[in-house]
């Protein structure tokens, strides 16, 4: 399949859903949208799902992995290495995502979207791995584009590929993640490219860089965009130009998930990035999303305005990974619970409101 | 044991633990404190329970149940016979604090701390019920106390029993919930008693009244600190005149939280009204407290500045029972599982930053 024919399927979510689990909602034995925002998500959850029954029961997560050829320009706190080190935590299970996931009760996948080093898959443990690698980190995109217009459409279709399958095996509800030493910089200037703001909006300080550094990562953005000048309508041109691997990755994760009508949730700065890319490819991908958490990184919550996404959770989190998806999952689990377990004014016995 | 003998044991927390706690979350092979309020609350978890091996599987909630004499003054859109047929739908298993408590594995306990009817404890099922019941409902505080000071003492000892159950049977996390038609009022009144705001500002819908009568509560509240004139420097004078119950009951869960050095997760309107109760008996409780939830009850945010609690979610949920504390549990877990499951850079032979 290839991109034209996935985006041609993808359809919005059914409103007829969700007037109905509006009207359901307003029978169970609580007062009037008590609950507020559980209400709203159950709610979707059934425009997404096309049912009064909606199940998410089946979490996983894929958490793409990339390096970035900017890193050579010093734009991270953490040395390149630390993304392949981290890939081979996660598949030890012994990094944040594994934690929160299993907390929730997710199963972690982590991808190779195109980090440096081959690393092997684990020989035991519970984490899959998957190797999708489109090149050995993408190349400094200060110089000129980061990767070719055939690589953007392959890590995105990579992306779709292992989503799809995890949808076919029976996921209910998928989660993005992301590893990539420096990847903040291309998010940062995938958002400035597709959204139109200042650099200085979308520019926050990663891992945590110091005063200088972030001066100068702010002009790395704004040269990446001066040299590689991005189409803002085209979101394959932008991910080639000024984006990333694991970037393309979580498009494609976004745009399986509309395809399939499941619900995706995204974490923060870089699975957002990744969304924009996903939105400017299919703008009806929004309906299906689901954003985790506000993230500390600067630039988040004007994404997530652009997409017009209220975030779950807001608990100064900045790490990625997938962490702020993995705790909302649970509140959407909670939404659900309400929606399907609590019993109705009738069938609990309750007076209604005067 | 009297309230004197309880409040001279509980200590503060120790500093000393929270130190040794933050040099552990150092060493995670995550970016400086990148996941925000995670080790906040995982730190101080550690403080509370004088460990680095904080441990919270076991959790519990105790809904206490208590009717009002105000609720004849018509300051609540439900009638009053919905206080005994929610409790009913608890011990069915069908409320809303059912739905969340068994999304996050934990207990529920529903006290009947003084509601009118007399309710029958289950045959069966999960739900477990304690007879408590101070009286059958509060007298009215437009007209004096809601009251007697004994009654006041007797409430929370009461809550205290049941909480010291829990915890020496083996309770973790400790959640409090309330359910009381009407009882927004006395919560609105206490709150003004104690912190010494104005009562426009603490006088929400409660469960969605219209303009007319939110106008006549503000009135009632004012009437009810008129006619008894509380003593704000005196926990229990203040719950005896313009108090409830439940609000007692919890302020005696809250007491026992930090008399046994165990963690509290705190709900809404109701129960931080109950907290205010505890904190006013014994400044120090408030260091073993967690603030589940801001809830949107008008008020409610201003009692947790007061009390220097930041809330952990925010989902505009106005329901009480405990469901924003159950929705917070999740995330006080995930807290948990993060600084006791996440590798150090160490361990995990990831790089440091620069």
């Amino acid at each position: 399949m290839n991109l034209g024919e996935i985006i041609e399927q993808i359809q919005p979510i059914d409103p007829l859903w969700v007037e109905k689990a509006c009207n359901r909602t307003a029978q169970l034995a609580i007062p009037p949208r008590a609950l507020g925002r559980l209400h709203d998500l159950a709610e979707r959850l059934c425009g997404i799902l096309r049912t009064l029954e909606p199940v998410v029961t089946s979490k996983a997560f894929l958490v793409m992995a990339g390096d970035h050829g900017v890193v050579a320009d010093g734009v991270s706190a953490f040395p390149q290495e630390v993304t392949g080190e981290m890939v081979k935590n996660f598949l030890r299970g012994g990094a944040g995502i594994n934690a929160l996931a299993r907390c929730v009760g997710a199963e972690v996948m982590v991808v190779d979207m195109g980090i440096i080093p081959d690393i092997e898959p684990p020989r035991e443990g519970s984490q899959r791995f998957r190797i999708c690698k489109v090149d050995r980190g993408t190349a400094n995109l200060t110089r000129g584009p980061a990767m070719s217009r055939q690589q953007a459409e392959q890590a995105v279709l990579q992306g779709f590929q292992v989503a799809s399958e995890l949808f076919t095996a029976g996921t209910h509800l998928l989660g993005t993640g992301d590893m990539g030493i420096g990847n903040t910089t291309p998010s940062a200037a995938v958002g400035v490219a597709l959204m139109g703001c200042a650099v200085e909006q979308m520019v926050g300080r990663g891992t945590g860089i110091n005063d200088e550094a972030w001066r100068k990562k702010r002009e790395i953005v704004q040269q990446a965009l001066d040299v590689n000048r991005p189409d803002s309508k085209d979101g394959l041109d932008v991910l080639a130009k000024v984006g990333g691997f694991e970037i393309g990755g979580i498009a494609g994760c976004v745009l399986a998930g509309a395809y399939y009508r499941r619900p995706i949730v995204i974490d923060g700065f870089i699975s957002t990035a990744g969304a924009l890319v996903a939105q400017a490819l299919c703008p009806r991908v929004v309906d299906y999303l689901f954003a985790g958490h506000c993230s500390q990184e600067a630039g988040h919550r004007k994404m997530l305005e652009y997409l017009k996404l209220e975030p779950i959770l807001d608990l100064r989190m900045r790490l990625g990974e997938g962490t702020g998806a993995a705790l909302a999952m649970g509140i959407i689990e909670g939404a659900v619970r309400v929606f399907t377990e609590v019993l109705t004014f009738e069938e609990a016995g309750v007076s209604k409101n005067q």
